[in-house]
């Protein structure tokens, strides 16, 4: 069955990036040297999900990260509003997580990494995530966007494994409990 | 000089409690049998300062919890409101953080335990937290009372300690920088 996957970075106070999307905070903290486990978790990935605002950030660096096919869930984005050096990288798709999750799972994916804070919420929502990798970064910034929302229900969690790493970030692997 | 320290424990969305102060999420997730450092954090505290809403919370309980002096800072509440068995026990004083903390220190406290959502954010706001020892619980509550709130800068802090239980709980010591 196909699963959704978190990897992501909050501060202490569980903002993933201000207000205004910055995250200059988190990289000012982070230590390159040290190894966060992105590449292994990516090597397990089939493709990305991320929302428009998650995109629209992304697409307007120079360079584009992503290996992996991305999707980008949207009501209002259309495939030709792609630039040409995306057009094969990027699918747009005007679909609900639920519908999304069953047509990749019809395409054979298994392992799906879920990006962004309104798309991650629907995902938790809807129990379409089986785990995630939240680094905590050692600072409080007072306001911004959240990783976490509202929910209709407790989401009960299980700790599978914690790592601190010299810089101060701090690593926990939480696995969603089934009810 | 006197220090102020934060002892609390948080759901992974970073909730105290529910709106309505309920906290049944947390002790059904407690093991009684762990040790949390709760009696040797206690053991090196002066007193407690806390708000109305946490006094009248632990105020309506069958049994006092603390051995130790309790502040109440309110601005309503006054000292012969208290219920007699309370009497020499809690001191209500209508005083700002800073000013509570200059006249603990003029009485030769030097560690206090800071405690609810409010008298925490307001601590934090004006620098009066030496450090804080968060034990995060593993479920998401969707909505509550907020450890952390608005800040006017950020506020970094260094991780000292990560402690994983069994149960699942997660406890972190952290202390704040200074600028």
């Amino acid at each position: 069955m196909i699963k959704g996957h978190v990897f992501i970075a909050t501060s202490l106070d569980g903002f993933i990036a201000r207000p205004d999307g910055d995250i200059a905070w988190l990289l000012k903290r982070d230590d390159p040297s040290e190894d966060h486990g992105y590449n292994s978790f990516m090597a397990n990935i089939d493709g990305i999900i991320m929302g428009r605002g998650t995109y629209e950030k992304v697409a307007a660096m120079e360079q584009w990260y992503y290996e992996k096919p991305v999707i980008v869930l949207s009501k209002t984005l259309r495939q030709q509003d792609l630039p040409a050096r995306l057009a094969d990288k990027v699918r747009i798709m005007n679909l609900t997580p639920r519908e999304i999750m069953k047509l990749l799972e019809e395409q054979s994916w298994k392992h799906v990494y879920v990006d962004g804070e309104q798309v991650i919420q629907s995902f938790l929502r809807e129990n379409l995530i089986d785990d995630l990798v939240i680094t905590q970064v050692p600072v409080l910034i007072g306001q911004g966007l959240s990783l976490f929302g509202s929910i209709n229900e407790d989401i009960s969690l299980k700790l599978l494994k914690t790592t601190p790493f010299p810089s101060g970030l701090l690593q926990t692997h939480y696995k969603i409990c089934q009810n």
